[in-house]
């Protein structure tokens, strides 16, 4: 079963939007079984719509297309779409009702472009949309089912989940494609690589195995391809416990997780809470946890201390050690972590110093110098990291660094109680 | 001139990486004059490498293809390229001796992996990468130029900027496209379009408009296309003049800038600090206010208060007052703002507390409730929004609607004074 993707949007050409749906899209068909053969994005122009309609393969089972459907006038998909299909637009009563009672709801004001939305080619199949006025369109040419959906996020994974994903699983019998991750930290991808050369060198035929690096975690996909689910899981299951053991310093998640659902599970399994104390992650390492639903059952919360004013006057760091070590000191950074947990009452606290950049790094202290403390209730650990990257990349690798510190020291506890 | 974008990779088709390669790239080719017609991702897979390249139009001028080009086996590229332009993999010694003083200075072991990366086609022009260990390649068909660059978002910027802007820049005369960005924050899309239908109805025919939604920001692009730079760039500008006119209090910022760069701007500018209490937005804010280059000038820092225990003991909130009002409460937002200004020492203090859910909503606090307070010398302002989406959507929002609150009133501090 094949699967394309087709993105309309000039904004997306440009790069000032950031294609996210056909990654969510892409996702969801795979997890369905279907090879996901190209993802194309075009001008939200005539020529370009109907060029990449054309180039569809006869043997493409199903396309998306996403995006051109919104209420302003640079939105020109619908009249196209008539085009290619050969039929004309027509007022959808029932669009229309939704339309009005949507925007009632939310006490807007109706106008003609809102009005215009329920204006729909007149072969298609509507599919509802209940949180936005755009509604999507089914097609069907040949073998091959063309779906419209508008390109606002939130709106186009509506109508996936309601009427596009259902339909599917009822009219496609499925070729079964797993996908398992493994996440790794530690090891860059080419010497992962050499430690897994002779996993790899054994895997089933069956078993693909790819490298997904990202600011220094590498994730391992293994995807397994075939029409028997149980034999593949099984298969799958039996490769991952041999990488398991083949790298188990390395491996945080055997499922695609990021790093604060890990810290989530370990302190909910052990009862713990956690306190952080951040300067130059500035609140990074408190949004990463708290972006976990639930979080407030383990973490008690954060002093950003930016300035050296905050580190003394609120988490009481003694000035002398700042004058003496510097604020990005191991001195300093266990100063922080130890009073942040007797401040927030918490098992455990992190506490990071270091310089992010561009600016304030010095030949003894360069931009990309990290010192992270873990404070727990037996001992306050330090380490010291260096990482060289843009502000932002820095700030996120800094940060994943002190939560992988913590992920070792609560599995330490964990193990000696 | 036309470009073209050719992203290789299984982990971009089935959505497990996030393409921001292909992004970068346009905005760049964008800013040099060239048209994006199109953007592809496709397979790691000799079939679908050697059909995207064979699909690029003649009259295209330059294609950018990254990915493919890592160490480790699920990467293709090169030999597919070989075949595609008739050529013959050879070990370069110049980008042999560059991996291995790399690989030396960062202490790391050269391995088989890591020499192969120096097998380049014979017929290519190599494009050297001082952050990385996979080289980039030119080659030229008919007249096509076509540059294949590893995936990893820094090496693939790095030889961009060394190599191919500038060699773009030396090679192509250019045909003008400016683009100019108007930031928008208040008003929906359609609502926004009803507002500016006399000014887009009044455009000149060089200049396009389109509206890019996003977690209740409107970006406005204005688009102009022509030969004269000078002309055009009166032209836009002239528009961005009527606009400020039309939606004034919508706007708030005419260049491309997120709302923590506008409030940089605007404390440096007023020579004041800032200091943050959050609840619910956890983090969020210190950590969008921190994303900034030198925003230890102006950011104190933050007491990020997720349990009440941290509000009480911490930011001293009577605990009174949460009893009597609850901690989602224009009482006791106000006070960790007020609290939090005096306790961090700054000019203002901005607090959230609200209910970023799934869970902890009830009929008279739904989730998605948010109430903020900006404290400042004179006064302490608060006021509540209600927003509904996913967790972090709805985190996001509350703090763009907390920076929104902030960015008001440091504007009208500055007027009063």
């Amino acid at each position: 079963m094949k699967a394309e993707v087709i993105v309309i949007g000039d904004e997306i050409l440009i790069g000032q939007t950031i294609d996210t749906n056909s990654a969510w899209i892409g996702n969801e068909l795979s997890l369905l079984g279907f090879d996901i053969d190209r993802k194309t994005a075009i001008h939200d122009k005539r020529d370009s719509i109907i060029k990449a309609l054309s180039d569809i393969k006869a043997t493409t089972d199903i396309v998306i297309i996403s995006g051109g459907l919104g209420p302003t006038s640079d939105d020109i998909t619908k009249p196209v779409l008539c085009e290619f299909f050969n039929t004309t637009l027509v007022r959808n009563p029932d669009v229309l009702t939704m339309i009005e009672t949507m925007m009632a709801r939310r006490g807007w004001a109706m106008n003609d472009n809102n009005r215009r939305q329920a204006d729909v080619p007149a072969s298609c199949t509507v599919l509802t949309n209940a949180v936005g006025t755009a509604p999507g369109m089914m097609f069907r040419k040949d073998n091959t089912y063309f779906f419209s959906l508008p390109g606002v996020p939130n709106e186009m994974k509506h109508i996936m989940i309601e009427h596009i994903i259902p339909w599917i699983k009822l009219n496609f019998s499925k070729q079964v494609i797993i996908h398992k991750n493994i996440m790794t930290y530690g090891a860059g991808e080419a010497i992962l690589s050499e430690l897994l050369s002779a996993f790899e060198a054994g895997l089933p035929p069956e078993i693909k195995l790819a490298y997904l690096p990202s600011l220094g975690i590498v994730k391992l996909r293994l995807t397994a391809t075939g029409t028997n689910r149980d034999h593949l899981e099984k298969l799958i299951d039996g490769q991952v416990g041999i990488l398991r053991k083949t790298i188990p310093d390395l491996i945080f998640a055997t499922t695609e997780e990021p790093f604060e659902k890990v810290i989530a599970g370990l302190l909910t399994g052990n009862r713990k809470t956690l306190a952080t104390a951040e300067s130059c992650t500035g609140g990074k390492i408190a949004q990463m946890i708290t972006s976990i639903p639930g979080s407030s059952a383990y973490f008690k919360g954060s002093v950003i201390a930016y300035s050296n004013e905050i580190k003394t006057s609120v988490l009481g760091v003694p000035l002398e050690l700042i004058n003496k070590y510097g604020a990005v000191s191991r001195e300093v950074v266990e100063s922080m972590a130890e009073n942040a947990r007797q401040l927030m009452n918490a098992d455990y606290a992190v506490a990071t110093s270091g310089i992010a950049g561009p600016g304030g790094g010095t030949e003894q202290k360069p931009v990309g110098l990290l010192w992270v403390a873990v404070a727990s209730e037996k001992a306050t650990y330090s380490e010291k990291f260096i990482y060289g990257n843009d502000r932002n990349t820095t700030i996120s690798r800094f940060s994943t660094a002190a939560l992988n510190m913590l992920r070792k020291h609560i599995l330490q506890d964990e193990k000696d109680s």
